[in-house]
């Protein structure tokens, strides 16, 4: 059963730099975890014209939860998580998705 | 290009209370979304053992954010609103995303 590590950024203070150290810093560090099939960035937007409650939304999608595990806790995983400190300072919430069958409306 | 309703769901006061009426009253409001092509449940983990911050997510796909906007202004999109008080008292996050290509790592 494939997995997810789902990383949710609260707006930051300065964007622009946020959005420079995640493409020039923390996505290569990011692209270095073991067993990382895609990647997925999105930046939502509100509901009825309000600010989204989040900036940036990223997906790692990994084979499974054992493979995503041993992604975060690899030297490259712990950079990662080490590396938060330079740009994340607003906030950040981490989840974990089990992918089961969505089921069809 | 495709659009996705998100909504997350903070962790209820009562569990079994939050699914059955997720499950039986909120999911057949949903279901009656003018142009929704599908739905999907996740109910995340937290990282490295702790509670996830989230104890639902929910995403509404539709080909459009023209498709979407419509299914929220849509008599079902109204009643799945008032539904909210219903069941998700604990809070709640909607974001919208548009579904660009993501990248691979």
């Amino acid at each position: 059963m494939a997995a997810r590590l789902i990383v949710l950024y609260s707006p930051p203070e300065d964007p622009a730099a946020f959005d420079a150290h995640y493409r020039d810093v923390h996505t290569p560090i990011v692209r270095r975890y073991p067993g990382l099939r895609d990647m997925r960035l999105t930046r939502p937007s509100g509901v009825a014209g309000r600010e989204p409650a989040f900036y940036l939304v990223a997906e790692m999608a990994f084979e499974s939860r054992a493979d995503l595990e041993a992604a975060l806790a690899s030297d490259a995983g712990r950079e990662s998580g080490l590396d938060l400190r330079n740009f994340a300072g607003a906030g950040l919430t981490m989840l974990i998705a089990d992918d089961e069958a969505g089921f069809d409306a």
